[in-house]
């Protein structure tokens, strides 16, 4: 089953109301002017499994189930998503994601960087319409944090001495941080108490952390198909995760020499990119990482047991199980 | 007098509130991380007229001075502002503004689309400390209508063909906006009605356009000194204003093929674009663009006159002056 198909099972309770999302997603993001919407109907063509939408009306639902709060407020993380998306793409100057050109590719740099900023000023009045300011300030901590995550990524591209510590610590701004506001703001919005809001948020950020995990094994353990990217994507761009990182502390032959070479390489060689990828895949490197988001998944699962049992949490669980299923 | 002395002894009657924006302008722009700081505090070192800070405080103090809502609310304005000089000067390839490198020049273009994000995060949590939800709205629509004037410069670029009427729109929606944000803004807080903050709007709206018509003027009329860059920046930018647009308005020789080849091309010679200042400055196009300038000064002041007269009245009357004046 493809991960769209499971996540529709998954948030099946919900669905009408993850429709309703999408069609005010798309209301919110017009604009008068005809190439904005061209730039921003292209960022959306690619067919995106609306987690963070799904996670803001669940970890809601938890509690008391505000719709009206909850439809702007998964707007604007989805919308914020999709323009770090894009201007991530202009930073790592990408050409495709899944499989279709980037907007920077199309569009040029220039519209890629205002529709990102005019995603971003949209943002602003879906918030002003949760009418809560403790989400004003969850949104404006949660989108610096994704650019600091983001700096710590582009200064730390390239080099082999990254740590798993700083890897973590990239991962938990850059990507685990808005799946933790997702969770945190739905249980404010639904009225749970400042310890619950906690909870959600630290489910959060162990969901967020084994996503991303799981997603940077899928860069070397994918085919193209399966990620929408080539494998060893991340390798072509220098990045370094948490694979690499493994696989390297238990290196000390030759092999260091060539990553060096590759990650120091602005255009590395495809044989160069493959051959990497073929000897972390050899290493334990892939097992250990997933062993890593498994600890993740099951502190993010042992959070959600402190709620008392519902068809809301098991949802909640399952979206664990989901992300760490992806790997297989 | 410089530009900033005039503006000092203008505003001198909020001094020692301008200080107390400017301290915690940096304190609210400051993040964990050097690089981000450091991009931050060059962005900030070609020394602003804090124009907008000081229309919003004075915008307030016309009506009732509530300076704890008008500090978060200036700030943003002020960080907005910023946010798009920064994301500006890479879309227009810019090298230098004000006579210093600009932040992409100096750090790339990686940590200038970062930047501007980042400040553009911060300017969030401001407006949720101003506690009013029409700011937000303000704020939402303030910075999707910048973008937007932005994308139509990008679209009019290179265009002979650009009139008037589309050249007041850019100007409107790029400059204008923000400008009456601020007075709208300032307004806002300090309790207006709603007719008076349309007032303070329309006022805004008409000081904002005055002043990029002059500095477009400026363009042609100035040298490096005063404005801070070269003259006929605009044209070698391929940008087309309202100097430009009457001067070819009249002109029905050589002159236009030598102004479209000029316009068309991405690095124009220094030659050429002398040339055109000096033709431009030699018709009647600059007198007629400041009488277009001088029309919206003198609107601005009879919206003011609709309010009681005051030491504050009498300070944004001034303020059109001192716009006015920047073209001696």
């Amino acid at each position: 089953m493809s991960d769209t198909a499971t996540l529709s099972r998954l948030f099946a309770t919900i669905e009408p109301d993850l429709e309703i999302v999408d069609r005010e997603f798309q209301r919110r993001a017009t604009s008068g002017l005809e190439i904005l919407n061209a730039a921003a109907a292209h960022a959306m063509s690619s067919p995106g499994k609306r987690l963070r939408t799904a996670l803001t009306l669940i970890s809601g639902k938890l509690f008391t189930y505000r719709f009206d709060k909850l439809l702007p407020l998964s707007i604007a993380f989805e919308m914020t998503h999709l323009a770090t998306l894009v201007h991530d793409d202009i930073i790592d100057q990408a050409t495709t994601r899944r499989g279709i050109p980037t907007v920077n590719a199309r569009y040029g740099e220039p519209v890629s960087i205002l529709l990102g900023d005019y995603l971003f000023a949209r943002t602003a009045g879906l918030i002003a319409d949760v009418q809560d300011f403790r989400i004003d300030r969850l949104f404006s901590e949660t989108v610096a944090t994704v650019c600091e995550g983001t700096i710590i990524e582009l200064l730390s591209a390239r080099r082999m001495d990254t740590s798993e510590e700083r890897y973590l610590e990239r991962v938990n701004r850059k990507t685990a941080c808005l799946i933790a506001a997702c969770c945190k703001g739905g249980a404010t919005v639904g009225g749970a108490s400042d310890e619950q809001i906690e909870l959600m948020n630290d489910y959060g950020v162990s969901l967020g952390i084994a996503f991303q995990i799981i997603d940077d094994v899928l860069d070397y353990t994918g085919s193209d198909q399966s990620i929408g990217k080539p494998a060893g994507n991340d390798l072509r761009q220098g990045v370094v995760t948490l694979p690499l990182i493994y696989a390297l502390r238990n290196e000390h032959n030759g092999r260091i020499e060539q990553v060096q070479r590759l990650l120091a390489s602005e255009a590395p060689g495809e044989d160069d990119v493959a051959a990497v990828v073929r000897w972390v895949n050899a290493t334990p490197a892939i097992q250990e990482s997933l062993e890593v988001a498994r600890e993740y998944a099951m502190r993010a699962k042992s959070l959600l047991a402190r709620f008392p049992s519902s068809s809301d949490r098991a949802t909640l669980e399952e979206v664990v199980d989901f992300v760490l299923a992806r790997s297989h």
